[in-house]
């Protein structure tokens, strides 16, 4: 792989020696641009309500108010009591808490081999020091077999984790059938709704979970704060961390509480009709690609319009996806291959494995995905270059 | 205690009640207001760099670059290499990540009794464990005695957290003997520096720490980031979070962009100018209390002269701290008695107790701590405000 300052200064050489062309960004699923008024609300934290909200006088009071209001507004929105949503960082650290809260020494780790990185991660970790772990497979479609799942409940108490929405492939899994499961077992419910959010209508996901990971800078608010939220009695969580008293001791620390505010000012802006359009554009996007671009194979089930569109280029790209990738971001049209935790280009896309897809399928994938910024006019833009870049690999 | 919500509308009646007078804030100790050139860079960021600095494209790389930029700012000013600091989201989180990261199967853990319990906290913690933990007694200008704590560093490889300046009485350890002892004893010096960036000039601690810590909304930034530095060649730190390898697998999950920028903007705002200003208002703010106010005990040690002012008001108040501060908080006076991660007001203060003061002014203390943005006009109107409290207490 180029050095990413090699990679960059290219990138900057080619960017000032041409007219700017407008960024064409087809990867919301790594992050969202930043909504224009969700900054203004966190500005407006900064300016005025900057106090600790740990402090007994009134610039603290103040800022403990709004805390408390985003707490509502974020209760409200997943449907569970305010009170219980802990806001930190980020959803991988909310999600790393939420795994460190369940005893493994009593509970039976389950998750899908699909998951993203921060859940794959730390449950590998916990495997591998003996602890009880299991990783259900999943089919083409991306979908757990619910009978396999069913088999693993039968012992212990349980805990499940799990994206409804693939955040590379956008396969949706069969959220209300997995929540049913709990009618007859122990288990817990840990959704990972990262990606669900801004592309499953809330009465979707919203019923089916007993704990909720959230990461503000994929729904169009910027980076730094992520949350969980617990829905439904549960074991207690353990905490793991000391120091102070925040967030009920999940997360001591002085609370982000510009960044808290401009997460709850981003909730408020989500719509179901926002996850409409998002379905047609992900139709018209699809359209637009097949029309325009020889060769090339869709891995996203076709029950899965939520504006993750994993393709395949196949052929020659088996040792060009680096090259493709470059040329691409020098073209200023940002497509990614998995998620950006993972960081890398060359290597066949793990997940499309699992689901069964061929090695050349696996190395030659692109991530494309959209949000609330995108139009048609982005798909066009890159259809026009994959045509182009299809098209010279069939005549090398 | 009064409940929050009570105090809260009491003091929101009281406000909608009055035209309204300037706030006086002085606990800068707890949070620092944000300045406002410190906003506009947080907001450009959120505005033009919101891409994953983990991203291979160009919204990507461009977050990188920037995310680079803040790095070098911030070891710049740490005199410590750039690739050595680690973001994440408080002081708090960046304290317990390196107390974590030390083994304490093979570590001797040693601090000071009157340190912020982000400190005290997990070592406390990992005392009840049974693990090598020692607390190191102060004298009444807070500083632990030099010899006894070289008594502690003879037998095992050590390693020693503190402040160098107190938070809740200003008092300045001696920094330079305590990183001397690294001559003849295997101790790594962990600084947390959260008080001490603002308040000393730069030659008194930047050459005398192995690892640092602090926290932007000290020093005029926005809530919502903390970092770690590690200037000198220390035992590899242990990772205890999984998840992805963001800022060097210490704090995975994608980094909180805006705040960083905030930070190393803030940061670039330091100077030493600033804390000579600081130093005059410390010694004037006094002199004006002293002029006005009846019976009080200065806690802060003479040779500390930082915006750090601690005083016990005596005589009565020991049964009335908490009308004191309610009151206080109904005038918009901004002042506190411990850190605000302590959220109490009707305790003698523990530092102070440790610092050998009797009950009475363990009892009645407040902590005075002036910033970037007092005046002495701030201290004219306490200083009014605590006349009268007192004299009211003398008739009484």
């Amino acid at each position: 792989m180029l050095c990413r300052c090699k990679y960059l200064k290219r990138l900057n050489d080619k960017k000032n020696a041409e007219t700017p062309t407008k960024l064409v960004y087809l990867d919301n699923c790594a992050t969202t641009p930043v909504d224009p008024r969700v900054i203004g609300a966190m500005e407006t934290a900064c300016r005025k309500t900057w106090g600790n909200p740990s402090s007994i006088h009134l610039a603290g009071l103040e800022a403990a108010k709004l805390l408390d209001k985003c707490r509502i507004d974020v209760g409200t929105f997943l449907d569970c009591p305010p009170e219980k949503v802990y806001f930190c960082g980020s959803a991988t650290d909310a999600l790393f808490t939420v795994i460190k809260g369940f005893n493994p020494k009593k509970f039976h780790f389950i998750t899908t081999a699909i998951e993203h990185s921060a859940i794959i991660s730390p449950l590998l970790h916990l495997k591998n020091k003996g602890h009880n772990v299991d990783f259900l497979k999943v089919d083409s479609n991306g979908q757990i077999c619910i009978s396999e799942f069913e088999k693993l409940l039968k012992h212990k108490d349980a805990v499940f984790f799990y994206s409804p929405i693939n955040h590379e492939t956008g396969s949706i899994q069969s959220i209300r059938e997995i929540y049913q499961l709990k009618k007859n077992y122990n288990v817990t419910i840990v959704m990972d709704a990262v990606q669900a959010v801004t592309r499953l209508t809330t009465e979707k996901w919203q019923p089916y979970y007993d704990i909720i990971v959230l990461g503000s800078h994929k729904f169009y608010a910027p980076k730094g704060t992520g949350l969980f939220a617990i829905k439904n009695k549960t074991s207690k969580l353990h905490k793991f961390r000391s120091g102070s008293k925040q967030e009920d001791g999940y997360f001591p620390g002085t609370q982000n509480i510009p960044g808290i505010t401009a997460c709850a000012e981003a909730i408020k802006l989500l719509s179901n009709d926002e996850i409409s359009r998002l379905k047609i554009l992900h139709t018209e996007g699809l359209k637009i690609l097949q029309n325009e671009v020889p060769q090339f194979a869709v891995n996203t089930p076709s029950n899965s319009q939520t504006g993750i569109l994993n393709i395949s280029l196949m052929g020659k790209n088996v040792n060009l996806m680096e090259k493709l990738i470059l040329t691409m971001a020098e073209e200023q049209i940002c497509v990614s291959r998995f998620s950006a935790c993972n960081g890398k280009i060359k290597i066949p896309s793990q997940i499309l494995k699992e689901m069964g897809f061929s090695y050349e399928r696996a190395m030659t994938s692109l991530r494309i995905s959209c949000g609330r910024f995108n139009s048609r006019d982005d798909f066009f833009r890159l259809a026009r270059f994959l045509k182009i870049w299809q098209n010279k690999l069939i005549q090398l």
